[in-house]
């Protein structure tokens, strides 16, 4: 056996000419480079270690990029970018200039769909079968997607209307029962009911009988297969829930099973109409530590890790995580009324350690944030408190429900934003920067932004307290940042430095919100260092506007406001504007992230990319400063 | 026959001590009633005459308040407000200060959800169930959704959840076959096939049969039915779609017939676990110019009309979506590119028209916003421009699509948005007033609000001209404005007037977003009649601030901003932050729609509540001029 069968691949049409022994080889090859890349950079394994078999089926039976292949989620795709020219890329896999984590339309003509929220790929599939049957191209659209995203309502939506469509399109499930956590609801134990379903296993146990230990080599082998299969699927008898739809179905096939795999692809390509492939497959498959590791810390690894035994090598720390899963605990030891709600990110959110101590107190509803926040409308209308705990980017999906279902209706849902601003190696789609200027429309709705582990839990606190009106509590990525204690408060407002200069000058007040606070008074001492009298405050709850801001803001010569989160419409505009109308002329700037999608690379560096550093900021402040001085001086002169 | 049994109904209790003889009658009293009170005042008609049996029924089989009665998009809820002793607020049906349109927990106790966007009910049944399990409370919670309705994700991420947990709720689909327009996609396919069950049928005929024209009087009659009707149940089989999801299915029941609605309630009540009853209604049942109208313009009409013959009074004019629509099938036209996507508001979007002519060329999603704007993303990946034609109110549900899916991409899609701003007497979840805020940080997003009918036209082929991302187009509701040309152009900015005082004097910028030109115009001639020279400029594109607008306040004392939409991240906030980054340093005042849910009424009424009249602009804003001059005079003097 040739070990450098993969480093011969360099396009899909490299595929074509294997042999089903040498693809079996490839399979294996392609594990080992997986497991030895991502044990060094981090990243997504355990879905990419489950995709094998079916990315390689998909590329030999259609024809990318003149047939699309799309990724839901886009993190199982790195079999995909091995198999397109991308095996170099690994070494700087999601670090700044190197490989996306996700399909990139810059690195490759195989790639289209760059985002990396769930259950979007079909809607997408189904745009693009539409423009292929409209323009009359020939052309195929297959799109992968987990069984986990099928919870979120976007597939039914597609499902609905890719029936109705009728078009060339092949979806394929992966389904290993657990896309992130293991998946839930009733939809989950339909598909459980069919992967246990006895003519299933009794033919696959024929398959294996039959074929023994005999290698399966090129194309006669495939043809018995075939048959064979053909026959399972007769077994195992239609499904109704898709076929009630009107798409047809194929299933379920062993998704590691390279041949079969392959010959229900050719035969949904064959229909020229909608059709469902059924591949159960199992997560990690084929390296034991992420096969057999419960607490999925395999799905995507935040950092390198031991290849023996799948330990993370990076120093455990406390997390933000860590600190609210606490407290959350602690307050519903307090408070019965208390309940926790994930959208299938019990771990990564925390609200597992909820879940563990009190199961009835708290849902997965499934990658579902719409039904997550409205389902916790009816949580609160019931007479509890529910916490919703999803990642800062996703309740964006949620919009809507948030506005109309929760705030409308004044009702006491707290939503905990984790991995709130930027992020880093996940990229754009992950970055968590747009929520303190949408959600900043909404009435009623409160937002905190504690700065480190002891104003998380205080916030949190003073968020579940709420009883009229929603509450987020949002906060970063990573390890908590090191505690920075108020020298007083002003009435909600932190003041985490004040400067007294000869005659009570106060020169700037420095608004930081949140987690920047430490970089807020980093940028103070450089200020300081050039004579400036600076006061810096955290205001803790960012929206409404404190009233005690507008107090300080009238007291300084100039404003400054310094936020983890995309400018337009965020703080320093809610700011100005609350200056505006209560008439405090006091020049105002803004720091924040430009309005855009940044790339990739680790939170500091795309921080320092975006001149959110102290040295920047205390320079441009610097110079505005000074600017706005001589044409105050300039104006008082010439009039 | 009694004429005035309705008139003894005040509460839902005074239901059950009815025979069944007396319902009857009931009921056609309420399509009596229903007709002659909308035919007044405008309103909702079509789905409420569908749903007289059904709401009569839940009332008599649960005891609201105590169980909760759901309804999935209000606008169904009319019989239940009747029956809730409601009946006189009809005469002001949704005008200002009168009876809502939707539920309203302000007007009763028997009112939950004041929602009315689609598709949400069963997720707030679904937190209430759960809500009442923890809490030990044995309380049923029922919700009325539309086969239309079921096409929207969120309904299947709800159902999912709530077969998983497995509580005492009941889901009454109330199948039309159309709920807005006729429903399309896979679902319908399937739920026609269930209509069309030759069982169904079948038993059907029996019933009537075995009864004959014998009026069905009391209880006895009831039995016999009961167990006919379970017959039925038993010929028509279990629905595998959703009893594969766990969900027990009840039906299809004649949803005109009383007494079977209420013996399938009864079961279903008995359950104690998650049941769908599946009843077949007739959109404006009894009433037979609702039941004829294909163009489906008694589902909602805007104005009173002849009882007759079901014709609107209003005297027909033209609206802006007929401008929209016929400048649309115009640019199809020449482009074969351009293609049309609606989410079940066909007629009211105007793409009706562009489907009658090009039926090819423009796809009903279903209430779907979420799959029509991805589905868009696919479609322009495919080589074509779609044009995706909603209420503005609706995009919200799309945001983290049209942010990550279209606009990351730089996908060429035009959005539009119809009855943007203030709408009127739907009430606050149906003002357009938040997509040029939320959309506002979406980078790459380009936002037009055309002033009247030349423009619309001009700024859409605009919009579809642009092959490099996404864009907006938003016009208001109702009748298209006066046509208000401009002075000149400058750049992208139309000058709508110019003043030209002594010396080149000019005081106030006055930036008039979209159809509040008029607005502008108004506002300029009253502080013209102070001495103020004032120039008024439509920015046309609002998003990104054009150039132009810094350069133009530059050269002006003073800048005021006129927006339909919310303050809040508005184009105020916008136009703000765009001359603090270019360092001019000139006041502004930004008038919009105040941060709130603001109450039903007509628009000028709504407008003038919240001080968005030509006179109280003008006041304010002539008082703010003042005290600024005043208090730069002050610093002046005394620096």
């Amino acid at each position: 056996m040739s070990e450098a069968l993969l480093a011969s691949i360099t396009c899909p049409g490299d595929l074509k000419r294997l042999t089903t022994e040498q693809l079996t080889q490839l399979a294996a090859e392609i594990r080992d480079f997986l497991v030895a890349k991502v044990s060094r950079t981090g990243g997504h394994l355990g879905p990419n270690l489950g995709v094998v078999e079916t990315t390689l089926a998909m590329h030999r039976v259609f024809d990318s990029p003149r047939d699309r292949l799309l990724f839901d989620t886009g993190h199982q795709a790195y079999v995909h970018k091995i198999l397109t020219g991308r095996q170099d890329g690994f070494d700087l896999l999601r670090q700044r200039g190197g490989l996306s984590g996700y399909p990139s339309r810059a690195e490759s003509e195989h790639d289209l769909i760059e985002n990396s929220h769930a259950s979007t790929a079909l809607s997408y599939a189904d745009g693009l079968s539409k423009a292929f049957a409209l323009r009359g191209e020939e052309r195929h659209t297959v799109a992968v997607v987990g069984d986990g995203a099928l919870t979120g309502g976007m597939c039914w939506e597609a499902l609905n209307n890719i029936a109705s469509a009728k078009n060339r399109l092949v979806i394929v499930v992966n389904d290993n029962g657990r896309s992130y956590a293991p998946t839930i609801g009733g939809l989950a134990d339909h598909l459980s009911t069919l992967r246990l379903n006895p003519g299933y296993e009794r033919v696959l146990d024929l398959v294996k009988n039959a074929l023994g230990s005999t290698p399966v080599v090129g194309k006669p082998a495939y043809e018995v297969l075939h048959a064979v299969k053909k026959g399972i699927k007769d077994a195992v008898s239609p499904q109704p829930m898709f076929e009630d739809l009107g798409i047809k179905y194929i299933g379920p096939i062993d998704g590691h099973d390279l041949v079969a795999m392959e010959s229900a692809l050719r035969r949904a390509k064959g229909y020229n109409a909608p059709v469902i492939v059924h591949a159960v497959t199992r997560k990690g498959f084929g390296y034991r530590p992420a096969e057999t590791d419960e607490a999925d810390r395999l799905h995507g690894p935040s950092s390198a890790f031991d290849v023996e035994t799948g330990k993370l090598l990076a120093k455990p720390s406390v997390k933000w995580t860590h600190v609210f899963a606490d407290e959350l605990v602690k307050i519903a030891d307090e408070r019965v009324d208390v309940v926790g709600i994930t959208a299938a990110m019990a771990e990564p959110t925390g609200i597992a350690k909820l879940a563990a101590k009190y199961p009835d107190r708290a849902y997965d509803v499934g990658i579902a944030e719409q039904h997550a926040a409205t389902s916790a409308a009816g949580l609160a209308m019931g007479g509890l408190h529910p916490v919703v705990a999803v990642y800062a980017t996703f309740l964006n999906r949620a919009f809507d429900q948030v506005l109309l279902d929760v705030a409308m209706h004044e009702l006491p849902v707290t939503f905990v934003l984790d991995r709130a601003g930027i992020t880093g190696p996940d990229g754009p789609s992950h970055y968590g920067i747009w929520d303190m200027s949408v959600f900043g429309v909404v009435p009623g709705l409160r937002i905190a932004a504690p700065r480190d582990a002891a104003t998380l839990r205080e916030e949190l606190r003073e968020a579940i307290a709420v009883d009229d009106g929603p509450t987020i509590v949002r906060f970063p990525t990573g390890s908590v940042a090191e505690d920075t204690p108020a020298v007083r408060r002003a009435g909600q407002v932190d003041v985490l430095r004040e400067d007294s200069l000869a005659g009570g000058r106060k020169d700037v007040l420095l608004v930081a919100v949140g987690a920047f606070a430490r970089l807020g008074l980093e940028v103070a001492d450089r200020l300081a260092e050039q004579g400036y009298g600076v006061t810096v405050v955290d205001p803790r709850w960012v929206r409404p506007v404190p009233i005690e801001l507008i107090g300080l803001a009238g007291q300084h010569r100039r404003v400054v406001t310094l936020e983890d989160g995309v400018r337009a419409g965020g703080v320093g505009d809610a700011v100005a504007s609350a200056l505006r109308d209560s008439g405090v002329d006091v020049p105002l700037r803004d720091f924040g992230v430009p309005v855009g999608f940044h790339p990739h690379g680790s939170r500091a560096e795309i921080l320092t990319a975006l001149g959110l550093t102290a040295q920047d900021i205390a320079r441009d402040v610097t110079e505005w400063v000074s600017r706005v001085d001589e044409a105050v001086e300039a104006a008082q002169t010439t009039r």
